[in-house]
């Protein structure tokens, strides 16, 4: 039995990241990986600029403050105002570079302004560059903005932006092709026949897969006959980088993945110490990845989640592998640790975290109300109020 | 000045939820928000069946445990076996329906079995029940797994797929137009004017959008004119349910959406104790809404993220609105709060929330950095430990 890091070890041992990339315009390179570093073109903001709407003043701050600034330019936003002549004022909006000779700028509620020119409202004693945002305080020229091996969010994506980057080479899409077995599957929407199960990790795993930014291919169902399962094998390689079924890899079970990719390629059966979980295959066919899921869905959903996203991301040329954990504390008591280990589904409550439905392994309806889960290592008792490492499902 | 709430309240009213619907295979479906309820049409597990490879006895627990049983039967997933004769057993594989007559499964590990018959392991005893799954304890026939209003994500197309469910009707996709406004403003990628600024917000807005699920049409930049301005504001009207602009909508700002907005429709224009961002407005032009984004690009992120998100996913059918709040503790200091109810930009990490970066508002370096927000009531001071509201930035 592998332990969970043991497991992971060996998958990102070998995950070869895919090296075809592809040159997206910014808007649509959302949730992409980026394939090389970006630094910054331009300071920002680009010019020492106004923090507020109101009056850029040219005020010596050795001086007594004069009761009244004529008011000789007026610069928006876009515009260069010229250089400001001691003691004179600037209408000046937001965003607008601040001329030369400005020393502060005051905001409009502080003031009035006439024809005669500006007047400071009582009290108001303008501090030196006050209200002026300098030039590269945001983001300095030639700064890096993205890392490859960085995933866009629409964060980045604006720093990017703002830094005058206009369009990004990524990492292609991953084509992953998902196969379901085991003839008691039957699909939604058909009648049930006696001793089967609808077949839930169809539509759940091409959604998590989806999300995770592979291009899905939906395989179907394999019959389960040998020459069935090889045709399928072999077509899903060769259509894609990284083949996944479900089914068909515990030890008991009666299926004809296994020996269909002994023959045509390579495979590894591995018992994990992972609850829900545990049978996890890995193998290659030709220049394809093969990944077997277990075949329970909940076990299918964890097994994705823990193990098999970080092998996919990095197959995808993403830095960040390990799923997000962040420590947080427990509402719940959990008294009877497992050998393996286990994660738990919980919702983040004010109380805290808190386990959502029954927790066996078959149990859906738990997964569907959970926020992520809470990671419980081999043989550890929980308490209310222990800090737990909890994996918030995210994509 | 209208509070954080105040403004919710005034968006959350005009939010007309939207009533064109669609069908969608499950699998198609996810992201959506629901437009009907649905129900299991099984009970999930459809019959007893094993938790685990091994073998169904028959065993009356009222008489002394036999040394062998006779293995009378093979029952695979899928298959549905036959009664099984008093003190007699089946092999039976995970999933498998139980066989009539059986009292309890034993695990493969727990006996040896040859053609003689099976042998448990000394020391084994099987409790009533063992091992067995009962019909319907994961999912009841005709429970609701799917409320009208709720979104579909993973594990919710799981529960559905399982209970039987093919397709969902859900809500039409809401489209969106995204227009930007200000002279200023330069695209990525082309030389950057005396006085201009990089376009972030389009982009970046782009991408929320799209992550919160809206068909989001590019409407460009607008020009400075009032002509201009008008047009690009009709032709959105005409092919949105919302026409989103950034810009234009602060009190001293150079620009003619407002005045086109006055004459085409109807507008409000709002200062929301927001930090950062404050100005929003909220209008109509003919069947479409108008919402405006202030200019500045963290600005707009937050007043999209807390103000206009739940306007949004209203407008979208969806029934949860609010962001997602996590109470956590922080690790940080703020000693100076404002006046306005603020956003601070901060990561998650093993001492608790920390912010990320500069928090002045035009700061997006920091926004890239963050994991989500935390929300500082007006004039609330925060102290290290301190439990706060954390909104993560997930859809």
């Amino acid at each position: 039995m592998l332990t969970v890091s043991e497991a992971l070890d060996r998958l990102l041992t070998a995950a070869r990241p895919s090296t075809a990339t592809q040159t997206l315009p910014l808007a649509q390179a959302h949730g992409r990986i980026a394939a090389a570093e970006y630094r910054a073109s331009v300071d920002v903001p680009a010019l020492d600029n106004s923090a507020m709407d109101g009056y850029a003043l040219a005020l010596p701050f050795d001086a007594p403050l004069p009761d009244v600034f004529p008011v000789a330019q007026r610069i928006a936003a876009g515009q260069v105002g010229s250089a400001l002549a001691p003691l004179t004022a600037a209408r000046i909006f937001t965003g607008a570079p601040v001329p030369n000779g400005a020393t502060c700028v005051v905001m409009q509620e502080d003031c009035d302004a006439d024809e005669h020119g500006l007047r400071l409202k009582p009290g108001i004693t303008p501090h030196p560059d006050q209200h002026i945002r300098r030039r590269g305080e945001d983001i300095a020229q030639n700064s890096v903005l993205l890392q490859s091996g960085e995933q866009l969010d629409a964060a980045r994506i604006a720093l990017l932006a703002a830094g005058g980057i206009a369009e990004v080479a990524v990492h292609a899409p991953l084509r992953v092709t998902l196969l379901s077995t085991g003839d008691e599957l039957a699909e939604p929407g058909t009648p049930l026949p006696p001793g089967g199960v609808y077949n839930s990790n169809r539509p759940m795993l091409l959604a998590m897969l989806q999300a995770l930014g592979c291009e899905v291919i939906d395989g179907g169902m394999v019959p389960d006959r040998r020459d069935a399962t090889e045709a399928a094998l072999l077509a899903a390689a060769q259509q894609s980088d990284v083949v996944i079924s479900t089914g068909g890899v515990s030890v008991g079970e009666e299926d004809h993945v296994k020996a269909a990719l002994q023959a045509l390629g390579t495979l590894d059966l591995w018992k994990v110490a992972i609850k829900p979980g545990k049978p996890l295959a890995l193998g290659r066919i030709g220049k394809a990845d093969f990944v077997g899921l277990p075949g329970n869905p909940v076990s299918a959903y964890v097994t994705l989640q823990v193990l098999v996203r970080p092998f996919l991301r990095k197959r995808m040329g993403a830095h960040q592998l390990a799923p997000t954990v962040w420590p947080l504390p427990a509402a719940f008591d959990w008294p009877r640790p497992d050998k393996r280990q286990e994660y738990l589904r919980a919702a983040l409550t004010p109380a805290g975290l808190q386990l959502v439905g029954q927790q066996g392994s078959a149990m859906i309806s738990g997964l569907a109300g959970a926020h992520g889960l809470v990671e419980v290592p081999p043989g550890q008792v929980i308490q209310p109020g222990d800090t737990v490492r909890f994996l918030p499902f995210t994509s």
